[in-house]
């Protein structure tokens, strides 16, 4: 049902338009795979004729996709970005509600990228998401105090991302279940016993550390891993 | 330089070509990206002519590409079978060892498939690399004695996978620095911290561990990362 006062026939600016265009767009590859997105879909949704979407995207579907993962990702880079106040561990935590709830908002789409193969993948979407995991690694960095990595921290802070990442298409597949909170707090714990077993082979690691345990407080994740560890550290005492 | 007595002019059985054609496309997948491979060089590669390897793979390039991929995902599934003898940690030290070597084998093509977006891939490659990662997965829960895992513990592993992956294509990237065994050793750390981490919110991986650590050794990987945890678990005494 469109209305005369329905935005598809207000004037809106170019800006304004090629937004809604976007936004429309976004929430359909939010729910489908991108090869099961039609302009007609788009312009359906947005309640605007086909043609009009052409003028906006003249690169057709695959430019419409691009502009959509661009905006997608602005706004999940947005999603990082936390002030450096208080334990850094409640700053991730933050951070990964927000993201954990934009994982569940661009739900099919966001799988359908990080899955690959889908048919609207090109270097360019590659790109885009190889950005927001950099932005990822520099939010991480920022909190930990680190300036320039060394390759073991490197490789401990992407490999950790590409493990949220999984955990979130594992997460999707299974009905976002366990609920979001719950996938929040082991996601923090991992990124924290990864800093603990990588910081006994490299001594930057271990300066983070030290410099991370400073700044935490009892009721925090790292406390609450401190005192879950201490038993298991008791059974292994054989290992000592 | 082809001698009559080369492979090529051997009368093979239709096993034995099929088997050498695939062959010499695995070791061009290896140094190069699938689209970067054709049939012209595998016949190179192999000292036949084209035609003859059009009449093994009539599907052509992808068909042959399917084909190489088929039996590396076999070979990779073999490197991951280990007895059930000794300390947990110590045999999958060793099938990461294997793993490890397989990654160095197979460098521009284990890339190239696992970054996705290659041109070759299909779901039925996507269906060989699950296959491996399903296979990957069992290999584990098999030494750790866990049956039917819960979805916490399937989870953990899966994403304790995805991270081993990660790091293999940032360990190619570096020109396979730091050295196998260092990176061996961190993976190892890597899913004993990720197992303690993960004990503290699941009975059943509490469970696991508690087996494990009764099996594991003092001079073994689970006694060497205990001992480098307990002065952190000490800097960490105001959070307990």
């Amino acid at each position: 049902m469109t209305s005369p006062a329905s935005p598809a026939y207000r004037r809106l600016s170019v800006d304004e338009r090629r937004q809604q265009l976007l936004d429309a767009a976004q929430t359909l590859f939010a729910h489908r795979a991108p090869e099961d997105v039609s302009l007609d879909d788009v312009a359906e949704a947005a309640g605007v004729s086909r043609p009009l979407v052409y003028r906006y995207f003249q690169g057709g579907k695959q430019q419409l996709y691009e502009a959509a993962l661009r905006s997608s990702a602005d706004a999940l880079v947005d999603c990082l970005t936390e002030p450096p106040a208080g334990p850094p561990t409640e700053r991730l935590a933050r951070v990964l509600d927000r993201y954990l709830a934009f994982v569940s908002d661009h739900g099919a789409g966001f799988a359908a990228l990080l899955r690959g193969g889908s048919v609207a993948e090109t270097s360019r979407t590659d790109a885009i998401v190889d950005e927001v995991r950099r932005a990822a690694a520099g939010q991480i960095l920022f909190h930990l105090g680190v300036e320039r990595p060394g390759p073991r921290f490197g490789m401990m802070v992407r490999t950790w991302i590409a493990a949220v990442e999984a955990a979130s298409l594992i997460w999707l597949d299974e009905g976002e279940q366990p609920p979001a909170a719950e996938l929040r707090d082991w996601l923090v714990d991992h990124l924290v016993a990864l800093l603990a077993a990588t910081a006994a082979h490299d001594a930057e690691t271990a300066a983070a550390v030290a410099k991370l345990l400073a700044r935490e407080r009892a009721a925090g994740p790292v406390g609450r891993l401190a005192r879950n560890v201490v038993p298991l550290v008791n059974q292994a005492a054989h290992l000592l």
